[in-house]
C-alpha cells in the first residue's frame, strides 16, 4: 500500500471560558454544541477539504467547572445520523463509552449509522475514565483498569461479531419467488464471555465498507495493547515529534506483533493548528489564546480531572504536591502518575505544577501556511503520524487551514487532491472485513 | 382546550412475506428498510399532509421466521435524527425499551433528538416482551412483568428528571461578562431508587417543547397503570368502536384518577385503512392483502411471540389448544392470556385458534375517502379515539389516504389546515412541563 497522509478534524462543542471559546466567535451562535447545523457546517467544511474524517469526543459526566465545550452537547451517534444525511464522502466518527454500553445497542447504532452513512461510520472505543460517569450509570465506584480494558476488548468482539450476522447476499428479496431472506445467511453470535452473553442475531445488515471502523486513543499499557489488537484508527496525544516518534513505533510494533499489517492501523495525533499570514502573527495569535484561557482556578480545577474529579483546592497551593498517587487510578492512570513522578523528581509545589503543566507551549503546527506545512511533510515523513486529528479556536481558522495549508499539501502530493472512494474503509486504505460466515463456508468448514 | 383530531402514521420496515409486502411495492427499494430515504420520504409526506407524527416501532429480537419488517432496521433514535433535519413540524416518535437502555445514556439520546429536531421528539416507552431480547443483553431469562414496568415507571422518572438538569435560562453566555454557564441553574437529580442509581446531571439542555413527550401502549393492568400516570400520547390497540371506547373511558378515567387532566394523554388508535375509489374496490383490495400474506405456518410462527417465542410447529394441529397459559407471561401476558381463555371457552384446536385469531376482518377504515371520513369522525366524536396511528401497504395506499380523506378531514374541521406550532406538544395540545428546579425557585423552596 502506498502510504498517505490522513487528516481529520475534532469536532469540540462551544463553551467557556476555557480552552474552547468558539462561543465567542460572532459567527457561531453561543448555543452551537447542541445547534445541529453549527456540526454539519464544520463536517461540510471538512468534506470540502477532502477530509477523512470528522471525529466527536465526548463526555458523559460534567460539573459546573468541567471542561466547558462538555456541558451542553449531543449525543456523539445521534449527533451523527444527522451529519450524515448532509454529507458523502466524510467519515464519521462517534466516541462511545465500551464501560456503559450493552454491546447488542452500540453494534445496533453504529451499524445504523453506517447504513445511513452509506459505509462511513466508526467507533471511537473509550473505558471512561471520568469517576464520575459510573454515579450515572448505578456504580458507586468506577471500575477498574484492567476490568475496564478486558471489557472494552470484549465488547469490540461482540460488536464485531453481530455486524456478521448477516452475510452480504442474505436478502435476495425476490418478488419472483417471494422470497425476502435467505435465511442460512443470517447468523446468531451466541458469544459467552467473561464480561458478556449477547445471543444474536443483530437486526441490521452489513454497509458498503463492511463494519464500522474501529478507534482508539491508548497512552495507558492496557491502552495500547487494546489499540494493537483492535484499533483501525488511532487519536494518538501529541507531544514532541520524539514522543509522536516513540508512540508510532510501539504501536506499530505491537499490532505486528498480533499478527496484524501495521499499515492497517492508522494513527492520526492530536493538534491544533495556528495558521497566519507570517510566523510572527501566527505565534502572536497563538499567544492570545492561551491568555484568553489563563485562569489559574480553572486549570487548579481542570488538575482534579487526572485524578477521579479530586478537589485540589483544598490543599496548600504552596506545599508540596499532595500525596494523590492512589487517585491516578480514577483519573485515567498515565496522566496522573506522569504529574506524580514529575513533582517528585523536580521537588514542584501544587502550584508549580499547575504552572508546568500549563505553560505556554506553541502547537507544532504554528506559523505561515508554508510552515505549517513542513511541520506536517516532517511529522508524516519522519513518522511520528500517518495523519492529524485538528481542532481549530475558530471556523475561520479552520477555514484557513483548509483554504492555505491543505493545497500546499496537496502540491507535493502528500494529500489527495479528489475523494477516490465513498467509504471511510477506502479513505484510510483499510480492507473491507470479510464476513466470518462467508469466510467459514468458503474454506469448506462446516 | 377545544378537542381536536390527530393524525400519526407508523413506520414500519419492510420485509416479506408477512404482513408488510412493501418490499414488492416498485417504487420502494426491496432494501428500503435500511435506506434512510424511505424514511425521510415518509416523514416528509406526513408532514405535508399535516400530521402530528412520525412513529418508529421496533423490536430487539429477531430470527429468520420473526414478523419480516423487523429483521433489517434502522435503530429508531439514530434513524429519527436523520430523519429531524430533512422535517420542521412533524413528532418523532422513537420507540425505545426502559428494560434495556439506561436510563442516563436513553435521557441523552432523547434530548439530542430534541435538540436536533427543535422540539419534536418523543420517546414511546416499551418493556420489551419479546422474550430472546433478553438474551441479547446478558439475561438467562427475561425479567418478569411486574419488575419491567416498575422499571419502566422508574425509567420515565429518572430520564424526566435528567431532563431538568439545565433551567431554561442557565446559558447566559454573555461575552461581556465572560459567562458561558450560571452554575446555579445546573442540577445533579441524585436519583437513588430501587431499580436505578443515577446521580446526574445530564449535559444536554432543554429544547423548545421543554422535554421530549411520553408515549406508552399499555393494554395489561401494568401497561393501563403506567400509561395513565406517565404517558402524553398513547399507541392503542384498535378492535371494534365499542372496545376503543371501553379502551378510552379506561385511560382517561386512571389518568383522572391520578390527578391529571385527560386531555394531557392523547389516544391514537391502531389503523390500517385501506382506501378506494369505491367501497367495494376498498373491500377488494382490502381482502387482496389479506390474501397475499395468508400462510399457514407464518401465522403458527407468529402465534408463538405471544407465549415467549414458544416453537406450536411440535404441537398436533388437531388437538385441543395445548397448555401454554404458564407462556403468557413471556409474551407481554395480555394477548396470550387472552388466546388461552377462548381456546378453553370454545373448545378449539390450535388449528382453529391460528385459523380464528387471523380470520379476515376488513379494517373499520376501509372504503371510499367519504366512507373512511366517516368511519374516522364517528371514532373520534364517540370517543373511541383522539387520533389514528395509520399505517399502510404502499405508498401509493398512504398518498391517497393524504391526499383523498385528509381534505375531506379538514373540509368538516376536524383536522388542521396548517401547522400553528413548531413542537409536539404544541401539535399535542400539551403543555410545556416546567422546570422543577425553576418552579421550585419560584414557590419560594430552598
Amino acid at each position: 500500500m502506498t502510504r498517505t497522509l490522513h487528516l481529520a478534524v475534532a469536532a469540540y462543542g462551544v463553551g467557556g471560558p476555557g480552552q474552547h471559546g468558539l462561543w465567542k466567535d460572532p459567527r457561531v451562535p453561543s448555543n452551537a454544541s447542541i445547534d445541529v447545523r453549527h456540526y454539519i457546517r464544520q463536517a461540510k467544511l471538512a468534506e470540502a477539504a477532502l477530509f477523512d474524517a470528522y471525529f466527536i469526543v465526548d463526555s458523559q459526566f460534567i460539573t459546573a467547572d468541567y471542561p466547558s465545550h462538555y456541558l451542553n452537547r449531543l449525543e456523539p451517534l445521534t449527533l451523527l445520523s444527522a451529519v450524515a444525511t448532509h454529507t458523502s464522502h466524510v467519515g464519521l466518527v462517534a466516541t462511545a463509552s465500551s464501560t456503559y454500553n450493552s454491546p447488542f445497542n452500540l453494534a445496533r447504532r453504529l451499524a445504523s449509522l453506517d447504513q445511513i452513512s452509506g459505509g462511513r461510520a466508526a467507533w471511537n472505543v473509550v473505558t471512561s475514565f471520568d469517576t464520575g460517569t459510573s454515579r450515572n450509570y448505578g456504580l458507586a465506584e468506577h471500575l477498574d483498569y484492567a476490568t475496564r480494558y478486558g471489557r472494552a476488548l470484549e465488547a469490540v468482539e461482540v460488536v464485531r461479531g453481530l455486524w456478521d450476522s448477516y452475510e452480504a447476499d442474505a436478502f435476495p428479496a425476490s418478488v419472483a419467488d417471494n422470497t425476502f431472506l435467505d435465511p442460512t445467511k443470517l447468523h446468531a453470535l451466541e458469544h459467552h464471555g467473561e464480561h458478556f452473553d449477547v445471543a444474536g442475531p443483530l437486526n441490521v445488515s452489513r454497509s458498503p465498507q463492511g463494519q464500522p471502523v474501529i478507534f482508539q486513543a491508548g497512552v495507558s499499557e492496557e491502552g495500547r495493547d487494546l489499540a494493537a489488537r483492535v484499533a483501525e484508527g488511532i487519536y494518538a496525544p501529541g507531544g514532541s515529534v520524539e514522543q509522536a516518534q516513540a508512540y508510532y513505533r510501539d504501536i506499530k510494533a505491537r499490532a505486528a506483533g498480533y499478527g496484524r499489517d501495521p499499515d492497517h492501523v492508522v494513527i492520526f495525533t492530536g493538534a491544533a493548528p495556528v495558521v497566519a499570514s507570517t510566523d510572527a502573527e501566527a505565534l502572536r495569535r497563538s499567544r492570545e489564546i492561551y491568555d484568553e484561557d489563563d485562569d489559574f482556578d480553572r486549570k487548579l480545577g481542570f488538575l482534579g480531572r487526572s485524578f477521579g474529579a479530586h478537589d485540589f483546592s483544598t490543599h496548600d497551593l504552596d506545599a508540596p504536591f499532595p500525596d494523590v498517587a492512589h487517585l491516578a487510578e480514577k483519573g485515567g492512570r498515565t496522566a496522573g502518575q506522569a504529574i506524580v513522578e514529575r513533582a517528585a523528581a523536580q521537588g514542584l509545589t501544587l502550584r508549580q505544577v499547575v504552572q508546568t503543566l500549563t505553560e505556554y507551549r506553541p502547537s507544532p503546527f504554528t506559523g505561515a501556511p508554508g510552515t505549517v506545512a513542513d511541520a506536517i511533510e516532517t511529522w508524516y515523513r519522519d513518522e511520528a503520524a500517518d495523519g492529524l486529528n485538528l481542532n481549530f479556536r475558530t471556523l475561520e481558522e479552520f477555514e484557513r487551514f483548509t483554504g492555505d495549508v491543505v493545497p500546499l499539501l496537496q502540491e507535493r502530493g502528500l494529500f489527495r487532491t479528489e475523494y477516490t472512494s465513498g467509504t471511510l474503509r477506502g479513505h484510510l486504505g483499510l480492507p473491507v472485513p470479510e464476513n466470518r460466515y462467508t469466510a467459514s463456508r468458503s474454506r469448506g468448514d462446516r
